[in-house]
């Protein structure tokens, strides 16, 4: 008791002040009328609206999200139902081990085949505020959070030297979100994709391509993280490369199309093969 | 290769059809321009929108969803941004050892204190069609799609008495719902929450409280499963309650409200001791 007691005494983690109109609904009879009246409205817009959907989904984005009620992917990018594949969890974490986001992700590239991986962050996260304290916040979450102090850890030369806490926590915000989509670059899943739609004729850039994006509920902007994704994964491609560059004979085999094929893309050089990451990212 | 090739072939995972306009769109610019005529649109409605949303969030219901873009938990309620703190993982499984979904329940509970916990399975659902495959879909999607292997195990004479697939298939995504808000009732922080709160006069009822519901996708239909939940949870209660009734000396200390409210509760009976989950359902 006494821990959760320090738990909810934590800045970052106060109670939140409860709206009282769903909390009083014991029976959530307000989310089954508000289904009946959503299902009408698009009805009378589009009477094939819910045969389009039973026929299976083809979303063309996998978002990876915070849980935070204040971020529905849906309404944040304004796409409709069927057009996103979408994972939450606390702080829109991408951890190696975590068989969920794992797993999500194979089924999103290898069966969905989405040719976009949205990750997204936002402003006056919770668990990034909370990963900040020095609290033990309790297993599992003080587990979870464990991989953003780990972020922080990583760029603290650039964090410690930032003095306002505000400022400090944005940034915490966007180098987290950065460096899970450096995440989502290092699976083995995504990697072999990416290798197999390289210079393909099917499909016009090399897939999933990965878009880092961070949102402010204060002002409901979604924004692009300014980063120079050559520079970095140039960077991180010699440790994190799961796959060696394709040799032309390898790639006339692939794509099957003979000997024309094999002279088209020029031999890769040692000096770029550490680079492929980067060139991939095409 | 051969494996991916065999997983592309099931037909549980088909590839979808493509559709065009997002695939083309390689900088995703629809996106960032949805996001600004949106945040126009809100503010037009109501000035202070995002000002409301910029002073933190205070969801009253943790929805626990399938990743499957046609299940947006938002637009099926009818529920505005910072009404539903989200996560959303292949079939919507809530596995003990999965730390992404125990930190948000964690989270969800015992930091926002939701009243409400949504979990929602749907119709067609392509991580319950795969688990009845007999087809390796390959780590780790295939160890995430063993829970739903082994709910059909628990359940297998009823399934099996199901001639019909589509029909056995149906069902399965409402046992795999079911059994899924069994595991949410399971958990220590949700226990614990429901033994404090459990005849408080803090709060109208028992939180927080369970909602099993199915969506289906070719009809929009939000519906409740049809649950015996007393029935069910004292025969689970006997194996995964981790708390004892709580004695009437004990909660009055916990209350801090004396001898008065000591004297309030009945002392609770052996024969009723292993109804006590069910009990605290009320």
């Amino acid at each position: 008791m006494k821990l959760l007691l320090t738990l909810a005494s934590a800045a970052a983690l106060s109670a939140p002040t409860r709206l009282p109109a769903l909390a009083a609904d014991k029976q959530l009879k307000t989310i089954f009328e508000n289904n009946r009246r959503w299902v009408r409205e698009e009805v009378k817009k589009d009477k094939d609206y819910f045969n389009r959907m039973a026929s299976g989904q083809s979303p063309q984005i996998l978002w990876i999200g915070c849980s935070d009620s204040r971020v529905p992917a849906n309404r944040i990018m304004g796409l409709d139902a069927g057009e996103v594949f979408v994972a939450r969890n606390v702080a829109n974490q991408v951890i190696g081990t975590d068989m969920s986001m794992m797993s999500v992700i194979q089924y999103a590239v290898n069966v969905l085949k989405v040719p976009h991986i949205v990750i997204c962050g936002h402003y006056d996260c919770g668990g990034v505020k909370a990963s900040m304290e020095n609290v033990d916040h309790v297993p599992p979450l003080e587990n979870w959070l464990r991989n953003i102090r780990d972020t922080y850890r990583l760029n603290r030369q650039e964090l410690d030297r930032i003095s306002d806490k505000d400022q400090r926590t944005r940034r915490l915000v966007e180098l987290n979100t950065l460096e899970q989509a450096f995440a989502v670059f290092k699976t083995g899943v995504v990697q072999r994709r990416r290798v197999q739609t390289y210079g393909s004729d099917q499909e016009p850039y090399t897939q999933p391509r990965i878009h880092a994006v961070v949102f402010d509920p204060g002002t409901g902007e979604l924004k692009e993280l300014n980063v120079n994704w050559k520079q970095e994964l140039d960077k991180l491609g010699p440790i994190y490369n799961l796959y060696a560059p394709e040799t032309a004979e390898a790639r006339a085999e692939r794509l099957g199309d003979g000997g024309a094929a094999a002279a088209a893309p020029p031999p890769v050089e040692p000096a770029k093969k550490k680079g492929l990451w980067g060139r991939l990212r095409g």
